[in-house]
């Protein structure tokens, strides 16, 4: 079940560099597409990613100003794949792949129930030059009973990072995280 | 040591999210900072970071308009948060950490040695609304010999994920990648 995640923490479920899903809503379609080129920007709720202007939901997302970036753990990693394959032009993907949309708090597209977190956005900005889009999270949710954690890292040539082992180094950090 | 790798490929030393150093050299005094905040843009050779204005490396990076985006393998895990927790005004990190600059085909600042890789760059724009750094690789390096290939990633919060298993996809996606 989706819980409330503070917002000044959102860094946090991108910052390791996961695959993302983006869910995008226009009024009469719900759509998604899969992203692996997005960063955190400073120790705040705003995130940069960089997407093509030819991507079915780029206009949508440009249209409505809004997104929710969702979080799919390795279990999803082939669904996260496929949906990077076709377009919503032509697909309907919470059918085809089997996900379930959620209502979300704060914007209209949707988030989906099957990911391990999911952040509500706005656009704040389009950098066109560069093609990258600044968001920032309104609102975010984490699924806290969701067995499988590992979230997974495209190398861009095929090839996906699965989550390996995790090392708690805070004690030699002291005053340098939030 | 450290062999050619195509300026076409560079995305994908990066695209997973790894922890990156970042060396800087202002004709006297050479300095590496650590960045978890970066992204590919696109197909292309260019990258985009966000870092602290305050940083030393930040202004010497603006000022000579270049730099070095070498790769840490996780056996370089400590000495990376380490370095991130000191400032290159009062301390030569070189020396500190025992790490070995090399000597850039491109660029004035250094390479690392001990490094997976290494990517020289110029810094193509600077977004300041949004302390967007964007870098264009003009030429970089692997070490194939280089026995630990790991990367890590950071959560934010003083946890480091290490690389676990790699996944090959590439036949579900044939025709996405260049």
């Amino acid at each position: 079940m989706m819980k409330d995640f503070p917002l000044n923490k959102v860094f946090t479920l991108i910052e390791s560099g996961p695959v993302l899903l983006v869910t995008t809503a226009d009024g009469r379609k719900k759509n998604i597409m899969t992203i692996s080129w997005s960063m955190p920007m400073d120790f705040s709720p705003d995130i940069a990613l960089v997407t093509g202007s030819w991507n079915h939901s780029f206009g949508t997302m440009m249209k409505t100003r809004e997104c929710v970036l969702a979080v799919p753990p390795v279990d999803l990693m082939k669904k996260t794949v496929g949906i990077g394959m076709c377009s919503g032009t032509d697909t309907d993907k919470f059918r085809k792949f089997e996900l379930t949309p959620g209502k979300a708090l704060k914007v209209r597209a949707p988030l989906i129930l099957e990911c391990l977190a999911n952040i509500e956005c706005h656009v704040t900005d389009y950098i066109e030059k560069h093609g990258i889009v600044v968001l920032s999270a309104v609102k975010a949710w984490i699924d806290e009973d969701r067995k499988e954690r590992r979230v997974f890292h495209a190398v861009g040539d095929g090839r996906f990072i699965v989550d390996g082992r995790t090392v708690n180094l805070r004690k030699l950090m002291e005053g340098k995280i939030p």
